[in-house]
């Protein structure tokens, strides 16, 4: 474990999400310098006391153990797995992530698509959250919320229904359960997609927490999707971030009789897209084969110098989960030992990654953002 | 009843509505003269014995009689009453209408909404037409729609249930039931609003007349409000009408689960404005205090020429019926004589007139559109 990473691990636990001061240091510090700032009192903030009293409580290898035993990691910044679109954010972007689950963070959010909402959502809302879930999973994309009750709920239960990836960013840490009785859904959330979180294991939620946690939905995901809000919903403070990041900001309809659709309503009025299915939702936010890519920048695509061949193997890793050597070169139609070697040089160039399970995507090199 | 006036009655019945050719040719020549061609086959129009077919069962003297018994007239471009707004159609601008009811057309239509939709609605569409039909008469709005089933039924139901003035253009003649089993609605709206037709009386409702009559629909108000209409109803004619006129189109919104809501949202989504009440419908479609005037132009209001005492009795007068004179003076809060006065100068300039109801408001003379 790196230093800087131990480092930032502490930062989050000594600072709240979304410090815009914190921020400003990392521009120019790592994290272990900045950590010593605080110890030393010579960050230059104003009332920085309220970082160093938490240095008392601080246990940063404790809860890099504790998320490692749940099968999670910290990100940062410079990971492979690092969702870079989060820099978006600027000196307001997290510093590290918890992470607990399996699938990479990065990839899942290149095609991903925030669906927020009411907790105290109608069963009309919930049915299409749950709808709009599954035919986002089922096209590939994956669905990123808060594991709130309502509308959250019902989104990542739709995804999962559908055996798609689904992303809960959580006001607490990633070991709690909250809503308490959601913890199935969390469990299943863990098992088959991420849970996500800028607060330590063991955090609790607070009413601050769940607003700046909602820039992290709008900035991880291609666009936001609005299904239920009322008016002074706290659903529509994530597609304000969406809006501000200059991503697709999406409301479903609904009858205006409805207090919960009032939000959505008003927000339409105001600019936002309405959208009435998932085919909508992925028409709004990109087209396929763009998403599907790294982003492409500087003066090309990385992906247009491959060989013919490199690229049908490359084609043929799966997105969203590991594949083994077989699987891939079934699915691209080449022989084991040709897409071996071609694997071989994908994994030089940084375009795939091997881990324990076999074959996934991975950043290629150089690759500027 | 002039020479030009039964020739426009007679032409209403040898043209469909909307036929370019006979407005091109009544852009130079009067009623009178068309008629004349078509007579004489002179009119330079291919295929014109469509036309002079019809003149062997040609009544125009009898079918301004039977719409005189109804307490009807036949208007025309010119009139006091006639809703210039109506030229913006260009060479399918009507050139004469049938109406039916006591108000006054243009007046009514100045501040008048178009809401439409399915005649299939559903119970909430209904239920959302009628009390946008009686919020937008509270406010003093007319509400205009085709007399069919479903939507606009509603909403002509609800306008007059709040003692609103509603407009009811029709594809048949006014004296026509189509629906049949609308004629008790017909009867309330003839009694209390006003029953427009391009077509004579006796006339029956083709299903080019249905479209050909939302372009009145559309040109006769300020905005367009579509409530419900699934993805190929009729009710979207009206709504492109209106666009191409550079009208508001409004949508209400409904469940992306009703069939019947999936046409306006589609427009939404195409550009037209997403409401949920008759005060965001008037938001949208005018000011208050400048709709109430006939439309300034040219250099000024021509009310903007009023003394203080001319202006403030002006102000009295209703906007959609006659008053007495007592009744002007006592709103407006001045002397019943100095109403009086106040009330011949206004006659002259045209801006009210007398009636045997008492006053009512008129076009000021000389005041271009």
């Amino acid at each position: 474990m790196s230093e800087e990473r131990v480092a930032r691990a502490l930062l989050s636990h000594l600072a709240e999400p979304g410090d815009r001061r914190i921020g400003r240091l990392l521009r120019t510090s790592s994290a272990a310098e900045v950590v010593d700032m605080i110890r030393t009192g010579t960050t230059g903030i104003e009332a920085e006391e309220g970082y160093r009293v938490r240095l008392a409580t601080a246990r940063p290898e404790e809860h890099l153990e504790r998320v490692g035993a749940l099968g999670g990691r910290l990100l940062m910044p410079g990971d492979l797995e690092w969702p870079r679109q989060l820099d978006d954010l600027g000196d307001a972007a997290p510093w590290a992530l918890w992470v607990r689950g399996t699938v990479d963070l990065r990839l899942t959010a290149l095609r991903s698509v925030a669906v927020v909402g009411a907790r105290a959502a109608t069963r009309y809302g919930e049915r299409v959250a749950s709808q709009l879930g599954s035919d986002l999973a089922v096209s590939g994309w994956s669905v990123v919320s808060g594991g709130a009750f309502g509308i959250d709920k019902a989104a990542h239960l739709g995804a999962l229904a559908a055996q798609g990836v689904t992303v809960a960013v959580l006001a607490c840490g990633v070991d709690v359960s909250y809503p308490p009785s959601n913890d199935v859904v969390f469990a299943r959330i863990a098992a088959d997609g991420l849970i996500v979180s800028e607060v330590p294991p063991g955090a609790a939620p607070h009413r601050t927490r769940f607003l700046v946690r909602n820039r992290v939905i709008a900035a991880l995901t291609r666009g936001t999707v609005v299904v239920e809000a009322a008016l002074r919903s706290g659903a529509l403070s994530t597609a304000h971030e969406a809006e501000r990041l200059g991503r697709p900001v999406l409301g479903i309809p609904g009858t205006v009789t409805s207090e919960q659709s009032r939000g959505v309503h008003r927000a339409i009025r105001q600019g936002a897209l309405l959208v009435t299915s998932a085919a909508e939702v992925i028409e709004a936010v990109g087209g396929i084969g763009v998403d599907l890519a790294p982003e492409p920048s500087g003066p090309g695509d990385p992906r247009d110098a491959l060989d013919p061949l490199a690229a049908r193997v490359l084609d043929a890793v799966p997105v969203r989960r590991a594949a083994t050597l077989e699987s891939v070169a079934r699915t691209a139609g080449v022989t084991p030992a040709e897409t071996a070697a071609a694997l071989g040089l994908l994994e030089l160039s940084g375009f795939v990654q091997h881990g324990p399970d076999g074959w996934a995507l991975g950043a290629p090199r150089g690759a500027p953002r």
